[in-house]
């Protein structure tokens, strides 16, 4: 009990009762064969939660999904990359519309019940049309191993599929699942949430301990990582419990079976939180920042997000260049109470600055430390007693290839 | 009358009465015939004022300029580049003080009449023992042309020498000279000051507005440019006026003097802010946005802030590459109150977004626009009265060649 086992290759679909697709409705208009349209489903209302972007320029798909996931419970997700459907104006608010629309016809559903996201080019119509083509085709392939297709489909520029699925046992023996997709590489620094992430559950739970449970780790994980600083119109994530497991309804904040699974919860999305970071545009490594005894947490977090941001800390790292004094400057700038006299930094186990002072007599242990694909920073500032962990990547030739001309 | 006129080649050394070296004092180590050392000297004590970093880690340098300039007026100010003298604990405390000492004492001088600033690599000891060598040759070089030799001096990774002299008359018709010099091209994003900046005048005019002014200009130039939003921990802008134009003193804020004064000092400080944006590490573009009715000044700084900060938009800019959808991201995660319905954006003078939507119907006007060395994005959010403009670079695979490896 209260063991999460991980299971090879797993996804949303993993989880009883949710079918997936995905589908070419070539959105770019590029042709080829990219996977660019998918649906979850559950034919089980599923209980939904979901975090989204607080960016003041946002997709209208945004409100639609605030305003379904209110009034009751959801049914499917219709999601397509390419386009973002932000920033055009009524036409956008009507095309999202739409797409929940047929969705919903097809599958036999108010549209209420059907959520709607956007992923890609900012500024540009969708070709509602192809989307229109597409919809009953995307529905047709719906199947409980479509997961591997709804990745493909959800994708721009990432490199590498973001998926999970975990299986643990509640109090009772119970044993309960959770699946999760997301998506991500460029413009991340989310902010409430991020990105693309689905999570699907059978387990039972109420509707707003879900939003609680979602929105509190959603600041631990998805909230804590950055790739570019740059918080996107677009960023969901959305969690539907089909309550299929038929546990005892998960409703106390002290139960155990709301802490089991508030932690296994936290274990899906830290993984894909961190996926995410470490798939960012052009990365070579990811970065994990721990701040320790800070004297808040928001003083923790604004000193590890000010690292992880910092450019010059980020190609120093791809330059596998032990230049802490990057990051110490990062640290003073970055608004957090903090005496220089008494700060320490660790890169992984190495103590590379002690009271503010380096202290490496070589840099021959360092440069070991600097070459593996992982690089944990450690600063200790030794004022309070908050910590934080925030994740990111360093900053190559890559990104800069990638966002030169991604348009194109 | 209140004609600016821009002295070519003009720098520090080009006002009555102001000397200044440049030598090379082998400070890094690493051979070579690099300048790197400099004394910028004026036999007529000064009325000094000065701006610093808000870094919290910070070189002691700074400590001793606030005071010395808190103390009195001032004579003379050793710089040295190659090495920061931050985060080395009291040593670099000691070691600042020393460069005043020796200057002091080769000058003839108490040393409190002495500043002195650092550049360079951080967390490194200074090689003072090299330094002390070269201070009296420093001296010795002190001449009424050695403008060159001390721009030659600071520089770090800057690539163009960045320096202006004006000369403008006052109300009597007096002549008065401005000159000024700065180095800085990475760990760019002055708040309060920026990077070294050193500006002469012959103007007699009293501290406390000198020093007001000099704030003032500030917050309009160096502190509204960024590179890499990476806040220094040594910089540093201070302007020394000695009185040589023998004016009748500038002591009223409601005086026509101070309004022309006023003026061409910010003529001088834009201009030299201008220059370390254009050198910002890797530029290709010098990227000016100015921001048009906003809320607030806090609101428009906030915005044009986002925007040119943005990785997103840095690299679109280097791609020549019209993606306004990452302007408007930029602006609507900046924090100020805007309506994504009411935003303009133009590029150069060719409307891209209006009230948020994209209505380029070709690309090939502003293909045009975007070749151009200098690209101004204007934004017009439509809800209140307040205007900034900010500078930026674009961010190229030249930022990484140069960040990934500056060290070694």
């Amino acid at each position: 009990m209260n063991e999460i086992k991980v299971l090879k290759d797993g996804d949303i679909t993993w989880v009883n009762g949710f079918k997936s697709s995905g589908v070419v409705a070539d959105i770019k208009g590029s042709g080829g064969y990219k996977k660019d349209l998918a649906i979850i489903y559950c034919e089980k209302e599923c209980v939904t939660a979901g975090v989204f972007t607080t960016n003041k320029v946002r997709s209208r798909t945004i409100d639609i999904n605030k305003r379904n996931i209110e009034k009751g419970n959801i049914n499917a997700i219709v999601v397509n990359s390419g386009n973002a459907n932000a920033c055009v104006g009524k036409k956008g608010y009507e095309d999202a519309l739409r797409m929940t629309e047929l969705t919903a016809e097809k599958l036999g559903l108010d549209k209420d019940k059907v959520l709607v996201c956007s992923t890609g080019v900012i500024g540009l119509q969708l070709p509602i049309k192809k989307i229109e083509k597409f919809i009953p085709k995307a529905v047709e392939k719906l199947s409980d191993n479509g997961g591997q297709d709804t990745i493909d489909a959800i994708m721009t520029t990432d490199l590498v599929k973001k998926h999970i699925a975990v299986e643990f046992e509640i109090e009772n023996g119970q044993k309960i699942r959770i699946g999760g997709i997301a998506k991500g590489s460029g413009m991340i620094h989310p902010n409430m949430a991020t990105m693309l992430g689905f999570i699907t559950t059978d387990i039972k739970i109420n509707k707003e301990l879900l939003q609680e449970i979602l929105k509190d780790i959603t600041n631990k994980t998805f909230n804590m990582i950055s790739v570019d600083r740059d918080t996107s119109t677009n960023d969901s994530l959305i969690i539907m419990a089909n309550g299929l497991a038929n546990n005892k309804e998960i409703s106390d904040k002290n139960s155990i079976d709301y802490l089991i699974f508030k932690k296994a919860l936290n274990f899906v999305m830290e993984y894909l939180a961190k996926s995410i970071a470490r798939d960012g545009e052009g990365a070579t490594k990811l970065i994990e920042v721990k701040v320790l005894n800070a004297d808040s947490d928001k003083d923790a977090k604004n000193i590890g997000k000010s690292v992880i941001t910092s450019p010059l800390v980020k190609t120093a790292i791809y330059g596998e260049d032990a230049n802490w004094g990057r990051i110490i400057t990062a640290i003073g700038y970055s608004d957090a109470e903090v005496e220089e006299g008494s700060i320490d930094i660790f890169v992984g186990d190495i103590k590379v600055c002690e009271n503010g002072i380096g202290i490496l007599e070589s840099e021959i242990e360092i440069n070991e430390e600097l070459k593996k694909d992982e690089i944990i920073i450690t600063i200790d500032v030794k004022i309070g007693e908050a910590t934080a962990r925030v994740w990111g990547c360093d900053l190559s030739y890559d990104y800069i290839k990638i966002n030169a001309d991604y348009r194109s």
